[in-house]
């Protein structure tokens, strides 16, 4: 039986092993690629470090991590027929029934049957991997190869930015973390004409600088608020997208939203927080929206014309580049906040 | 100078008096209307009650109380080209300021400079009152004139009903006062193929199947969240119409919603209440929009036609009609929750 | 090898056959239904007829024709697994790649690799046929299984009533055909608050009236533009349902058509027409769509609700029901225009 | 009386003259303001030529001539409280009621009582002029007075690309005048991914390239069709924004278009002309959308945050600027087709 190295969570607790294991084989609606980069996702880190969501999340260990994918596909199972051998591909994580309400109705990425690499079923942290053939996207050849890698959360960012209007508003970014970065700089390709991003740590306030922040505010440093209000003559910001997760930023967004505007959010807080409907909700006539995956496959096909046609680049946004067998060096530097996107070679 | 009678808040503090003051002037952009009836909204109960929202928010006292509206145009400012003697009118009660950006871009119902009637200038508990003629509505001479009072508050239900896809939609309505009890019948007439609401008091559990509720759930003797999975194949419900204000129901609400749900509140909490965003919001995909006012003035139209095509009937919703004088016998009776609207005739 | 009756399409020229043949079977990704009920539709005519667009359309004879279908699960290819023996279906007509950028972007039914039942491959005129178990609609059981049949072409008048806003609208459906009958009942359920039709023939009249419509108008006792804009206030109508593919009521509508209204078209006019695109499109800014099919499989789900609700009742809408070997019957009937929709009995 | 030198269109037939007459007075709701500068349309060059719209539309001669304007307020009708003296303003040059049907539910660009400037009333090729207040439109100080005047067409192109998805859409602009360059610049900064246009003069052609478009077509030389299917991998192009008014670039956008798209027209053609219905709109499930004039105001706002925010630059735009004076010179580069937009300084 042919072997391969792979990065799994092997039981409950901090931490994660670098193993020797069996290389998967296809079934007959899947292909086996070669890992040719993967990415370190924060759900990886939470995995990682084993926070409760993940405590309460993860049932199936051991298992591989990781769901970033860049591959060659090297095996079909006999029931795939839109990919062939030596296609580059990313893939979309979420794997989804095709036919329950949600899948019929254009939201297989919430499909009540759903499952996702690297939490659910096995990950990409490997030598090699299975997806499901429906799930291999091909990349387009005029976009990088370590780019297919990151097209995943990418897609988080596009699907954020474009769950509502955003050409000619006012946008506030919480958050600069590796999605929070890029949806700076998707805002920016489709037409946002101010935005302002909240970040504490220096890397990654250059970093959202570099990608086409209009202003970034240190919370710790200025009054969001305040800043936010004056940015946009005592309006308020037309659209928060929030990427943060921290209570503190998420009341600041709801204060510094004009009447009207959008919250989209896909930072996920630890804990229920306490929220003012009547005040930051109802009086104020906004809209609260909460986002996840990818619309399977609008999104992916955004995403790949903006990389496809040169609107956006990656390259500023992905910050390191690992062996597989150093993934702890990339789990220490997403934990200290000091990098964007970090790319595993296995 | 001519004097009228009114149902005034003369200072702090419960309670409301029924006075004789001087009879309104209308100004240039204003037209002097003869009350022929109004009704009781859940807002002046508040400001009846003076609850604690009343008091942060009422700040000219003494003042007309009321804003839901049938009148007789008697006089017309000199600016007023939209309206002529003797129409019968109705009222929007959002005064708007008409260029700024929330005005300009289809929020007026949200003007940053907005006024409101009976709540930051005198209101219409009188024998006569005066309306900016932009907010005055003329009444489909198809529809009784009764009713046109009751078109503000319909159309707070309509602009919640219709802030989202209905047709062919499974909804709950958590609250069965007279704008939730209208929301059910709006939302049986625009498609809604499960209208679901939720109700403790009996009066109003009979009012809501009167108008067309497939089913109405007493939380207190049935759980809500099971009943409505049980009714939606396990699914959820697509859309939750909250119009309680009361974070229990708010909470079954979340529980009861669909992956990828809509969300709609008019109701309002007294207080912040605990929201977990990630699991309700961001992990479920779903979008939670807070509904103020009408739409001005799409939803007047729709809620007119509604009303001209015997589409839609109140006469069950208004189930009571006093005297102005009588007003104390009203405000009772919503306190009882024994009613759906109530008209009170100068 | 196991026999069937069926109607086909023998070969070029006018008429179909009765004959028998071999029962199919079928493939890895297919169901075997047996045929309970299937229906006639214009498309079904103009092949028996053999008009123009039939002579360049259809390719593949001798063929089965039909596609409307109610059918009960017989056999399961080894790939499918949302069905199972014994459930009764109605299918979607539409064979979609799944793959192509219109699968991926919720318009499957426009598919640039899609076939057609009865078009493209053998139908369902027949006591047997074979369907992908993708396109497989099990009916809900509080649905009459007669109405299974039908669910596909009301699946047409739902697409078009719905591809934009109806509720609180005013409608005008062009031909009462059976969809454009559907039409009218679907527009009264979802809320619009005029329906007006048109429709030349006195069977079909009478028909759209019972189903709902407020007005028919015979355009040749009276002036549909004059009619529409007194009925509308002389604004225009806000919606039109074009569902006759007559070059005179397409220019009726035009006309019929208020400033930024929707202009829906279903119906196929034989040739090019002339269309004044300034006056009629662009100074007048409304919106004329395309309509083919159904949404996959949003549609769906609405067409359903709204049969197991109740709320919308196709029986009088089904006006004729004969036995497959009268299919002959059916086609003239249709031809005279003295029916709504005509089920077919193997 | 003060005079005041005009351009104005004395009397049916090609031509305009340079008048002396008395400078109008504003009237209780207008300002007077001092014209900075004004722009030609492609409507004023067919009033200066007289042609058959022209003709048919023009109804008060003499009448002074323009309509886009950078202007000073001098001075304040008594009802105006919008703006103060001193402000510089441009202007949106359709005259709404405020309370008809269409006013009242976002249309108030196509009002059914509404006027236009330099149409139906006196315009703005003169030293000063009268606008209502409500439709003064107080320039951002960011942005350079010159192009308040060209606010007005670029709103158009604003208007045409926003109308549906352009954000990671391929489009394809049909003629580049003027407003068609705009157009090509707009979907650039909004997100567009391939932005390919038509045209055949080669100065417009280097005007397109210099504003952003990927690839311009000269239909003389190259066939667009093939051309355009080629550039989008076969599957067409998803948006057409059709610029031109003539008909065999409206026939080539029909066949360039994909299945599904947009076809976004504010072109408009001489005469009637044929369109196949079925092939080029129903089987195609296109959405053609007749566009005129802005969203007041809506899409002013986005016009002007384009500008200030310096995301759209006009200055390569702006190819001409000649004293009032020279308006027949401008008229003739017009006419030549080698200009892009001219301004004319009273």
């Amino acid at each position: 039986m042919a072997k391969m190295k792979a990065v799994i969570k092997a039981k409950p607790g901090p931490g994660a092993e670098l193993v020797d294991m069996e290389k998967p084989v296809p079934g007959p609606d899947q292909v086996l690629v070669k890992v040719l980069a993967t990415s370190i996702c924060g759900t990886d880190l939470h995995i990682y470090e084993w926070n409760e969501w993940a405590q309460a999340r993860i049932k199936n260990l051991p298992q591989v991590m990781g769901h970033e994918l860049c591959g060659e596909v090297l095996e079909l199972g006999k029931n795939v027929k839109n990919v062939k051998k030596g296609d580059i591909i990313s893939a979309e994580t979420h794997i989804a029934c095709g036919h329950c309400y949600l899948c019929h109705t254009g939201n297989a990425h919430i499909c009540v049957n759903g499952k996702i690499f690297g939490v659910d079923v096995n990950g990409v942290f490997a030598e090699y991997a299975v997806v499901p053939g429906a799930n291999a996207w091909i990349l387009d050849e005029k976009i990088p190869k370590d780019f297919a890698s990151v097209m995943e959360p990418l897609g988080n960012a596009v699907h954020t930015v474009l769950a509502g209007e955003i050409t000619g508003n006012t946008v506030l970014v919480t958050g600069c973390g590796p999605i929070g970065v890029m949806s700076v700089a998707v805002s920016r390709i489709c037409g946002a004409t101010k935005v302002i991003a909240t970040e504490l740590n220096d890397y990654r306030i250059q970093l959202a600088k570099k990608v086409g922040a209009d202003l970034v505010i240190n919370p710790k440093k200025e009054n969001v608020v305040e800043k936010v209000l004056k940015e946009t003559d005592g309006l308020g910001i037309d659209v928060v997208l929030e990427m943060s997760g921290n209570p503190i930023a998420i009341k600041q967004a709801f204060e510094s939203l004009r009447p009207g505007g959008r919250f989209s959010i896909l930072g996920i807080p630890d804990k229920p927080m306490e929220i003012d409907l009547g005040k930051d909700i109802v009086f104020k006539y906004i809209t609260v929206q909460g986002i996840n995956g990818r619309l399977m496959f609008s999104t992916w096909h955004k995403t790949s014309r903006f990389l496809s046609s040169g609107r956006l680049d990656l390259e500023p946004i992905i910050t390191h580049r690992f062996r597989l067998e150093e993934f702890e060096k990339g789990m220490e530097l997403m934990q200290s906040g000091n990098c964007g996107k970090i790319l595993l070679y296995p």
